[in-house]
């Protein structure tokens, strides 16, 4: 048996059908205590608000999804984004998540250069470390599905985040989200999880489905597709890993169509079983 | 200006629209020399009658696509698996194509298990070079992106490649097909390259679409999308490379609807501008 203390439902699972306050309330109605909470609907309450909720429903916040998007050439619209990402930080502190799960963002289609890219998101988090650590807020490097590379993250692997960490050299600043569907697939998956040790601070759950039909939101339940899910969840906590296991389910044709204490019940057996 | 005679055409590009003995004459209408061939196109004429035809007119095979999938777990499925490649490569041969694209297969859903399916995948290999070999067709290893892994093909990565490559020992019946559009995500790819140098034997060409719709059949034409290609095409020719350029665009939506004469046109125009 996984200790269910551990598992925090993230919002994107019931992203369509809760409100953050129904989400929470939804949370603790299923008896479980924690939360990764979707800034989006964060926004529409506020910070404070949020706060209040979580502290009167008992739930924890694990997280906050996502800031980033820091890649843009255009110096004006790049400053406007990391402007956003250090409100995400002081948002992420009011509501007592311990990280941001940074998203880089994609490449210019004029500049077509994603190693120049690569190059924007590492000297933006560089910029952006002493506005975290001031806020006592990691930020959750997260290495996204390289199917994605060019409109949300040039961060595509586990070994470029890592690469990143050493640049960076701010390991009390800087963590790695690790999502068992954007690197499940990695060749070096094993090598790249064993040199992030310490550094996973945020692991994300979900299942790969064989007859995949979108880009960023198809994703499966855990047991419903081909990722070995338990494996990679080993691999983790050898490394060191003893945080919440967040599940987080972007689903348009399935799971956001559902009811949602239903999904919830449902990721609560699939913890049990196929995590 | 680039060399034309190295302008293939992969019938993937024309798919709907052409069977083999169209495309054949489409490729020599359009004065171009070389076009790669499409397997299920080849079965309906069979490779006799398609040796008289590129004969006939002048056109030289620059490769066979594909052959694979043999990554089941099941040992009846995988051993009719490896049958038809040994077929594909007397095809290939009877064509006078070089190269036989091999395409390594998934993973199973019951299994879920990435890095067995790989270890079949590299077995199946061991046992096919002496065929390919007597055949006197190269095994042309292609990683793909890794958005189809667990459907299609479980080689991920040019370095995963490379490592298959060490591991076989057979450079003269093994090498690399590189593909822009299944690696520039890639943040290893210059070393990747840099490291198959004289191993690549097929470069194929498409681009990467940033409102892409579907994971296998929505490939750009060279320059409508985010692949720096000229970039790429600089990196293998730097390793060695000095074969054709395969240009592949399987595209459901756009090109595989229109006149093919046209396309074939729009890919000579492109060649010159964003290659």
């Amino acid at each position: 048996m996984l200790d269910e203390k551990l598992l925090s439902i993230h919002q994107a699972t019931v992203l369509q059908q809760w409100t953050l306050k129904q989400a929470i309330e939804g949370v603790a109605r299923a008896k479980l205590g924690a939360i990764s909470v979707w800034r989006d609907k964060l926004k529409e309450i506020g910070a404070a608000e949020a706060a209040r909720l979580l502290d009167g429903h008992g739930v924890k916040a694990t997280g906050l999804s996502f800031a980033g998007l820091v890649t843009p050439p255009d110096k004006q619209a790049a400053a406007k984004a990391r402007d956003d990402v250090r409100r995400a930080f002081d948002e992420a502190a009011a509501i007592k998540a311990p990280a941001v799960v940074f998203v880089a963002g994609g490449v210019d289609p004029g500049e077509k250069d994603v190693k120049a890219a690569r190059g924007r998101a590492l000297e933006a988090l560089a910029g952006l470390v002493p506005h975290a650590r001031a806020a006592g807020v990691m930020i959750a490097l997260e290495p996204l599905h390289p199917m994605i590379c060019a409109t949300r993250s040039v961060l595509s692997t586990v070994k470029l985040a890592n690469e990143w960490c050493d640049a960076l050299g701010a390991e009390d600043a800087v963590g790695i989200a690790l999502d068992t569907y954007a690197v499940w697939w990695d060749p070096d998956l094993e090598q790249g999880i064993a040199r992030a040790g310490r550094r996973i601070c945020a692991f994300h759950l979900s299942d790969w489905l064989v007859d995949t039909q979108d880009l960023r939101f198809d994703r499966g339940m855990m047991g419903d597709g081909v990722i070995d899910i338990p494996g990679i969840r080993r691999m983790v906590e050898t490394a060191g890993y003893k945080g919440y296991r967040e599940v987080e389910i972007f689903s348009a044709r399935n799971w956001w169509k559902r009811d949602p204490d239903e999904v919830v019940r449902t990721v609560k057996e699939r913890y049990q079983t196929a995590v």
